[in-house]
């Protein structure tokens, strides 16, 4: 009835354990993925950049292309964006986790991104999924606002069905009538989907909530409630960014962060090492 | 706030009204569009396109392309679909509306629709609607079954502002906890995106509800809050449809239909005239 | 599985007609219920109540006892706003339709009222529900803000199966997660209550939208969706209204809605006379 | 804006924390309430109370009055059952929360409640807030399934204004579009609470998932996220239970629950001691 093959846990004997470059995700360590909502100027990326590797946080995110709801609001700074965060992942070692928009981006993005990302307002383009099928470098896949957890699941399945194994879920807030935050995340999510199938799946508190004082609560209980990993939106100067700057860490405070999220990641059976960056020979 | 511009009802002295080759969407005369969930075949095709027709429906949809939660679900018969819907055009002298799935697809679907129709569920593929900016033919554009009104609206102002003036507004039903019906059809949308936007607005009232016995109600409903028109789901043998049958209309039964619609347009002062159809000098 | 019974379409052979004194609810005529959310003061009430009544409005709306949201907001003036409805019925000839809050309440209420109205905030409050079957009154039940139409049904159910048989279904928005309007109303409710159950169904287009404009494009498409009636805030001064101003309409265009309802209601077969209203000897 | 003033954060200095004989909640000591949705027979429920009580755990719920959807579902035991938790309550040293579904009941459940439970159907019945505000013992108010957390603060607010200060907040989860699990546990509603409010906070898993196997993951979410205690379904036989047996705990499974939970706390800067019960003199 739900149609979830390839990506339904009884089609595997292990949990999938996504490899990018010589990190995991899926295994006994918490993945993390830090970095800012979009690529604003080199100096914001690059501080950002040295701040998460720094921590040995392994994975950067930051947008090049803006899914916006305005067309007057700032779309990002395309081409040049991806130009800058490709030098920052050179420099600092972090593995790059940029969204793709489009079909036609594909291309464009596919050079300097080591996980591409599809936005929960792509989450039932099913033309563009199924053309990330025939890509050979992992998939976040970001649950709809408005997605069943099958819907979620079965889009999925059409980027394995492509003949891509490589996808990480995304629980990132669902779209409810309660406006107090900004998204309702939806942490039953997690547990379900790590049930029903054997892909891992991370949560982004975040955009979850869209709200700074609620992204570690909700990164513990995230933790706790069996997430492979966590995507955090952090700024170098929150109150300056161009976007969802209310919802992104301080730098500064990321340190503090990291050690209590790893305390819960010990007790809820993971590791979250943090080993030093090892610059991978390109 | 809302960012609303070239699409704001204080932009433009007069509703837009939309030219397609003779035929016009806004106007006084209602816009009717029948057809079926998806082209299935030569003859079901060809039986609905000539059974509209006859009626002197100006618009035929159908989907070549299909947007399906499964990718194990009937996907559409793609280009072969499209080159019978132009066929079939060609010859009962229906306009074709069908649905572009993605940027990569525009060019495909192109010279084969008379209006293109983004889905609900490429609501907020922003980069897709500013390539539909770029096209010299209308876009009726559906709203996302999870977009606020003035979302809806800022998605057509993306079109607006690449340049294309010519979008149709499509109310389709929302997506709220009650699952007794498909979806939820916001009737107030409609009343209220003609007060925000001088664009024309129809209804679907075969997705909006998802049953056919509401089609006729929720169609009344519809013109009687100020719709300029409807986009109504119709099969030649719904038991045997391949999607939606159990929201399509008989063909027979639209005759009868159509004569109730139309005093409905008359009370809401608009006309339904339906002329015998002219075909025009291609 | 739904277990409607009592309620259910098959359990009757024809729709149900509430009597109310020489009064109707569910026949051919259309029932208008008019009145201002909130019992104010003698001077309101008597200036409503015989705008109302000259216009041959048989049935007005008034709060006495509120619920509302924050405990420092207007709570109704209880008591004393009981016995000015009952003053207000008596001269102008209009029967009440007043909320009752709770079980407790159930006694006070009753000799003022004409109908006893459920609001949505007791939709689910079973015990309340099951007194109400025991009461020789008809109840206007209406639909809770986040009640599937089945659990609307089988809230009526439990009035029914108490004893009480004049109930009076009544669809007044659901919560979704668009909040340009107050409320989305549901219209497909309208029509699918009706095809499942032999009780009348009427609309409440004030507190479905929470937005004057709206109010008269959704009391068409209400009635052409197929609606028995019709509850309408109305207010002499809606800018000084104590609660929901901003959705009141004016009692001065009052009467121009009413003949354009009654051209409506002529369509969709039903008639709204509105004769001038009869005195009954008390 | 928001009317939040007796229950608001900065009306007092510290967390308030309820006192119940001799045990708290909102302390440093997690809360944990167990026990049966419904009471259903004498064998049932002191099988299970002396299970709960052996664990050390101070609370047990239990339905003696059920608010269910269907008039035609078990509608609790009643009188009957409020016997036998008091007799259960006396034997194994449990305190008893348990539902009042009505300002009507409040007497007749009174002496045999240590905690007046108000359910999420009841959650906006303002009168009965009123009422539970001359109360003289705790109250547990659910989160309504459709309230935001503005409207849940400001239920609290209708029964601290009475004179009851004895308020514990308990997240149940929310009505969404989504069907995989009964409700959307809110999660990010804990720490929001505790953000605006003294009270204590609470959750509940077994209402907001539907799903036993959801239970933990979501308890240990519950408590990183800042929760102050659990209420548990549990069940000696879930599958004869006749109501919501799909998602009570086993009782066997509950010592290896506590352990764990235990050390969650404790992560969590809380403790979870559960000393033997003392038995207090009545």
């Amino acid at each position: 009835m739900s149609d979830l093959k390839l990506v339904a846990r009884q089609h595997k004997e292990h949990n999938s354990v996504i490899q990018v470059g010589q990190e995991t995700i899926g295994g006994k360590e918490l993945c993390l993925i830090a970095g800012p909502c979009a690529v604003e100027s080199e100096k914001q990326l690059f501080e950002i950049a040295k701040g998460v590797s720094e921590l040995g946080i392994k994975f950067m995110r930051g947008g090049a292309y803006k899914p916006r709801t305005s067309p007057y609001a700032f779309q990002g700074l395309k081409k040049e964006g991806l130009k800058m965060l490709k030098r920052a992942s050179d420099e600092c070692g972090v593995k790059i986790v940029t969204e793709v928009l489009d079909t036609s981006l594909i291309e464009e993005v596919y050079p300097y991104a080591d996980i591409l990302q599809v936005g929960s307002r792509n989450a039932k383009n099913y033309q563009f999924l199924k053309e990330l099928g025939k890509v050979d470098k992992p998939i976040l896949l970001k649950r709809g606002m408005s997605s069943t957890i099958n819907e979620w699941l079965l889009a999925a399945e059409y980027i394995l069905l492509g003949g891509n194994e490589n996808v990480i879920l995304c629980e990132r807030g669902i779209r409810t009538f309660d406006t107090s935050v900004r998204n309702t995340m939806d942490i039953a999510a997690i547990p379900l989907a790590k049930e029903l199938s054997h892909l891992p799946v991370i949560a982004d508190p975040s955009q979850g909530t869209g709200k700074r004082s609620l992204v570690t609560p909700m990164s513990l209980a995230s933790i706790a409630a069996g997430a492979d990993g966590l995507m955090i939106e952090v700024h170098n100067e929150p109150e300056e960014a161009l976007s969802d700057g209310f919802q992104s860490m301080y730098l500064d405070s990321m340190k503090g962060m990291v050690s209590v999220l790893r305390e819960q990641a010990k007790l809820s059976g993971r590791t979250l090492d943090l080993e030093k960056i090892r610059k991978e020979a390109v």
